[in-house]
């Protein structure tokens, strides 16, 4: 747990939420409840950080100190807001390119990937706000820094994202080993977010589903899987590809 | 060093030598010599076996057992023969398409280049005796498998490799930051060997001077590189898709 910045104790968490601290997850001991933690947790939805409900010992691997049930983890990046994301990108004339990964708890990964994507000029990345990668140290060296410029937007609702993207204008392409074209028969030259999953989990059904279209990357050894953020990769640059080109 | 097999001592060295065992590696405590060991270096180099001067504090770390000065790594994968892989694609009129992998000394870029290359439908890995990653279990395990398919060939002589390649009909192209022209507007279609190099090191000059043609993948962010393994994946890709659509 090297590297972690942590706030805990009740009066301190409540200050860092009310300060507008970037704050990654907020831990709280599994059936802890009075009206302070009900304030707080009422406070933390509001601002779109993840609640999670643990066990005493988690906490108390965390923290040697009087964590009073909870605790939180403070962010090394600053989180974007989706909205201003693609207003930005519209009113500068760019053709939007968003990635939406779902389910990549791997922060190896998740570096990864996020490194490609500001190799390739991806807007912005988007998560949900639980059951991703912490965005921890490891996640920012990974990503070779790119985490530092690519504006990473976390959601606590995927599904109401995916139908804000759609309904403004982009098409959402979720790439998957069971997506029904190659991406190399799909045009990706107007604004674009794509879906991915993670190796283990694959995309949710309901994510696949409420896409526009589902999109695969030929495989033709015996393994079957090519590593998520390869796989990201690959799908990112013939986005590029065929905007340089302007071929589809 | 969990997961790795040993071998050491003067004699049970020799015998595994001589038994044909897959070697990795051989360490020898520097400055060493006697008859035996000289017979025993001339063995290894004619099998094409690494042979690495330790210092005996490297030998002590590996084992605890009397060593004697010699210890040998054992190799979970068995490497193929570069002529006879050559050989066996053009002969089912395959298209080859080959990786060399220059100072690749990450086992877990090495396992996921491995991955890809596999999915891809690769038909081997070059990679020189020394200076590259172990294939150990950990290269095994990050490959998910494909270790146990793709073919590795190992050359102690990386310049000659790409000689015979060359003189065997393949196209060598590097693939580096600084290549001349984007992978796109390159030919794949016929037989090629793609170089690539590591991320501290790239592509040792001399074989860059020897390659055919040097390419580069498109870069528009801040961070301007990508991670080996995405690199190799969305190179090895813009083949597969060449050879699908017959596009150059």
């Amino acid at each position: 747990m090297e590297n972690i910045k942590l706030i805990y104790g009740i009066r301190p968490v409540l200050e860092a939420l009310t300060a507008g601290k970037e704050i990654d997850k907020l831990f709280i001991k599994s059936g802890f409840n009075n009206e302070k933690i009900t304030e707080l947790i009422k406070l933390a939805q509001k601002l779109k950080i993840p609640v999670l409900n643990v066990p005493a010992e988690k906490l108390n691997r965390l923290t040697k100190g009087n964590h009073q049930g909870i605790v939180c983890i403070i962010s090394p990046i600053n989180f974007a807001s989706l909205h201003h994301i693609i207003d930005e990108t519209f009113r500068s004339a760019q053709n939007p390119l968003l990635l939406i990964l779902d389910r990549i708890t791997d922060v190896k990964n998740f570096g990864a990937i996020v490194r490609s994507a500001e190799c390739a000029g991806v807007n912005a990345i988007i998560i949900p706000g639980k059951g991703s990668a912490s965005i921890n140290a490891d996640a920012v060296k990974t990503s070779a820094g790119a985490l530092n410029y690519l504006p990473v937007c976390r959601t606590n609702n995927l599904l109401s994202t995916i139908e804000y993207l759609k309904d403004s204008g982009l098409q959402v392409i979720a790439c998957t080993e069971n997506g029904d074209k190659y991406i190399y028969d799909t045009d990706f030259r107007d604004p674009v977010a794509i879906i991915l999953g993670s190796e283990e989990y694959g995309i949710h059904p309901q994510y696949t589903k409420l896409a526009d279209s589902t999109v695969k990357i030929p495989l033709s050894g015996k393994i079957g899987s090519l590593n998520v953020s390869v796989a990201a990769g690959i799908v990112i640059y013939e986005v590029v590809r065929q905007r340089i080109y302007n071929l589809g």
